[in-house]
């Protein structure tokens, strides 16, 4: 059975997250009901990592099966078009073995979160960044990111609500930078656990609005407590920016 | 009668322009009404430049008169509640002398315009930037880029509507850069012919995807003939950056 493996960006402001539902748009739901339209049959799509409500993407990648076999740019150009109005878009479409699996054959995601500081509400990147109000200290912040790297528990840095076995998980690298006005975290890892990007994005900005330590988000780490958690940043600035295999 | 100076970002996708009409809505009206709920009578708003329907702005720069002296700040934050839903932010507000004149008095006009290469349609950026769907020759854009410079007739390079009584405009600098995976065009002068920056940007676009020749561009400006410009760029790419006094 032809297996294709697909890349995307979308927008999520629209979406109740990646995950099809029954009765909220999904990213998922989107890009299924374009290949029931060019395939004609129900196709379940597999992608790399399940979004939250209102987070991007960059580059997602999913796979789904089809019946015949259809030419790659064949796939691009008509899922493209059956997605009208959907901000969503199929960045790329590949032939791939029928042992490729999106999700479990990933060896590394990386994530990128925006935050932009600045006084003035926002018109343009609505959404797409968070506003924080306030001078940030992207040292201060970088600095306290390096604690996190490697091997940890991260049950401080994950949502109540994840599904996940272990709260073990590696964080490869993770960088804050500067870039034009904004302060952008750039991290990556195998994998990630629920909410964990946004849990640290959360904490580190702390950090860099002058309301925590440097040291202490060490010390959140080692107590394994989710009560040791900052404010966990909203959804808008975050955007899953490519997966490898 | 005390004169405030303010500095706006939009996203231009929801108005028919700058500037205020009837029956469309427009940035000037959704800024002027703001300012009516603050003071409490009919204002009018002067801005440096009128931006055409689907062009944004990151410092476009505007001013108005009121009868009563307010705090800059309380105007600032004021008019930021009062635009409510708009995508439309005062990114500062400064009390200015009576002579201040945001028209008149600027100097200097500074334009961006943003060209994304790429096949597949747009889902982040989309209204935002200009999708051109081939490779873009980024060094042979500048060079026929440069032969804009400097005080010329840009008769080729007006719209058969502008209104301005001389096609004749001095282009500072214009530099034709790679930004990520963006094509950058950078542009300023003194003052701009009514879309001119898009033809300029359309022109040139051509030459980027092979089907004019540098030197091209140059016998279109000395053509001084609006039949001799390229397709203009859509509006999409392009923002107003900032005004100079």
């Amino acid at each position: 059975m032809p297996r294709f493996k697909i890349t995307i960006e979308y927008d999520g402001r629209p979406y109740s997250g990646w995950q099809r539902q029954d009765h909220a748009p999904s990213v998922q739901g989107a890009i299924e009901a374009a290949i029931k339209k060019l395939v004609g049959a129900d196709t379940t799509l597999h992608a790399a990592g399940r979004t939250d409500a209102g987070v991007h993407a960059l580059g997602q990648v999913a796979h789904f099966d089809t019946a015949k076999q259809w030419r790659p740019d064949q796939v691009q150009d008509a899922l493209n078009y059956h997605l009208g109005d959907h901000p969503v878009s199929i960045l790329k479409a590949e032939a791939v073995d029928a042992e490729f699996h999106a999700r479990f054959d990933a060896v590394e995601r990386s994530y990128l979160y925006r935050i932009l500081p600045r006084r003035a509400r926002l018109a343009l990147d609505r959404g797409r960044v968070w506003r924080v109000p306030c001078k940030i200290d992207v040292e201060a912040m970088h600095a306290a990111a390096q604690t996190l790297v490697g091997e940890h528990d991260f049950t401080t840095f994950r949502d109540t609500q994840c599904q996940a076995k272990s709260p073990v998980r590696r964080l490869e690298d993770i960088r804050v930078i500067t870039a034009a006005d904004e302060v952008r975290i750039h991290v990556r890892a195998r994998s990630f656990l629920h909410k964990q990007v946004r849990s640290i994005a959360g904490t580190l900005t702390e950090v860099g609005r002058g309301n925590r330590m440097v040291e202490d988000v060490k010390k959140a780490l080692d107590a394994r407590d989710r009560k040791a958690c900052g404010s966990v940043a909203p959804p808008d600035g975050l955007y899953l920016l490519s997966v490898s295999y």
